[in-house]
């Protein structure tokens, strides 16, 4: 893919669609990082990370969601999502030493993320960028960088810096916990099954998406390390569909929302083979109890009873790895139906490539 | 209001209008907790909390919102929404000494909070549970108990419980700062200007929420404190309106989903005098942009430029309050409009007032 943007008058959607396509290829350009992730991990276990706290917005956010998996699970890190708010708006004065933050924004542009960095590197935190602009603000202002090495992103809806995030943050984690070299091969997998995945699923993917073309809202139900694919693909819909797409952790959804769900209110989950399956499973049998249209992606899909829609996706290497394959059935669903409603995924209404809002 | 459930041939909506009433009172009878709240924030406070650890679903869980913001600002504790998926499901074997862990629930019966607690005590964390239930297995489970006093809720969608949720956490952030007293009479005030605030809504809300009968999606943004108030109102509306209304951050809005306003996606904004409402205002502003229409409610509502609708709220004794009655507006024109819509918002399809999901 060249560097420059892409003419205006290409086919609409061709942007996003080059960008899903171009995933196995970016993960390849993260794992050239490898080196220098092992070396920020080491960094970040030798402080002694007492809490590790990320920040980030929209799909940056999303992958975040991820990181408290992978970090909790590899290297028993406690992570959070951090309030940026607190630390920016607020201007609170807590003691970060023994923190690690981490700082995600695709352009490495976003105001109060580069700020909030600026704040938690004063108060004592090792701070950390993960970003696909190695010059950018954000970069200079961090100690450690960690290039997504994704090539240029011209598609506003984010999808292989999303991936590669997902990627960096596991790669972080393994090294943390000794066992970078493992995730690192994983990866690799993860690349090739991409590369199997995508190819047949572009033509199939239109006949799945083409009866939703008047669908104004959607639930889309994870729990675990798939919470970020819902919240991820909630995000592309809304942004390139523009669904009311709402993302909901399988409990979540018995605790008041289901009572919105008839006919007319599609239900999407997300269900990999873990230990969080359960709950996953036992969230589709009260959608399909309450009527709703059942789509099932993930490894597990075809566990789903009663789904309508079935996109399975190969077996990861490991559980924690499911995320970056699972999402991709979700991506190709919103480019087809962005273009079954006649919208441009590449340019949505109302939004630029980089987001400045505070 | 008495403690046997009330006939099922009451008017719809009944309950919940009650209960919305009752929150002054029920405020009241949290106060009355004070001693035993100023007890266990010393407890915590002598164990050292490294990181406050919140769990809950639902209403429960937006409350937990608020707590990141109530224990960072007043006591500069860490406070996070902890996944309850990584220690229940997953089983990771957290070293969890020199953690506080806070178990919200109404009921006292969620079952994976339930089982959160007491995987948590084991690994040395200090558990609280905060409940509108003493006798329950959530309160047997923890070592010390914060009643909410906040008498029987029959309603399916929480209303004084969750009122009550955001007492107790700044109590408890209170007396850990040692600011108690203050924040103890801050909310005897809260209480009185809710007892104001309430009974000239309830007749005034209808025509406020007649004209979005037909809606069937809507945008909450908040920032800071007021997160949880958009995501407390976006459940209130799924449980008992049926629409897809989504929580934003003000700054997220930015970052996708505003692509998808039109002049038919309402957008309701919190707006309370801090230092986050520049980021909110910013945001109404992209509403504005995009056609949509506008709601606002908080102590600063008259500031949102353009607004279609404006429910201000007293401004309170100081921010961090204010979510305790800008939830309040939202609270009523849920149950006039449900009303509206010919549901009956106490008894929501599909849900029961003890969610035993897993």
């Amino acid at each position: 893919m060249s560097a420059v943007p892409h003419a205006t008058n290409a086919e609409p959607g061709a942007q996003f669609l080059a960008e899903i396509r171009e995933q196995p290829a970016a993960l390849a350009g993260l794992l050239e990082q490898e080196d220098e992730i092992a070396r920020i991990a080491a960094v970040a276990r030798a402080r002694g990370p007492a809490i590790v706290r990320m920040v980030g917005h929209g799909s940056s956010d999303n992958a975040a969601s991820y990181g408290v998996y992978a970090l909790g699970l590899l290297a028993s890190w406690p992570a959070m999502r951090d309030s940026i708010t607190l630390t920016v708006h607020y201007g609170t004065d807590f003691d970060m030493s023994g923190s690690t933050a981490i700082a995600l924004s695709q352009s490495g542009r976003t105001p109060d993320v580069i700020e909030y960095v600026k704040r938690a590197r004063k108060r004592g935190a090792f701070t950390i960028a993960i970003t696909n602009d190695a010059d950018s603000d954000l970069a200079r202002e961090a100690e450690a960088v960690i290039s997504l090495a994704a090539g240029a992103e011209h598609s506003v809806a984010a999808t292989k810096t999303y991936l590669t995030q997902l990627g960096a943050l596991a790669l972080l984690a393994g090294h943390a916990a000794g066992q970078g070299t493992r995730i690192a091969n994983e990866l690799r997998v993860v690349a090739a099954l991409l590369d199997e995945l995508i190819p047949p699923l572009v033509p199939r993917i239109a006949t799945v998406a083409l009866p939703f073309a008047y669908v104004g809202r959607m639930f889309l139900i994870g729990r675990g390390v798939e919470f970020a694919t819902a919240r991820e693909l909630a995000l592309k819909l809304l942004e390139t569909c523009r669904i009311a797409a709402q993302p909901l952790t399988a409990t979540d959804l018995a605790h008041g929302p289901v009572a919105a769900v008839d006919s007319l209110f599609p239900v999407w989950t997300i269900a990999s083979d873990d230990a969080a399956l359960p709950a996953v499973l036992e969230a589709a049998g009260r959608v399909r109890a309450a009527g709703g249209t059942l789509i099932a992606s993930g490894d597990a899909a075809a566990r789903v009873e009663g789904a309508d829609y079935v996109l399975e996706t190969p077996p990861p290497p490991s559980p924690l790895l499911a995320p970056l394959l699972s999402v991709v059935p979700g991506q190709l669903f919103a480019w087809a139906l962005a273009r079954a409603k006649g919208l441009d995924p590449d340019h949505p209404r109302g939004l630029s490539k980089v987001t400045l809002a505070r």
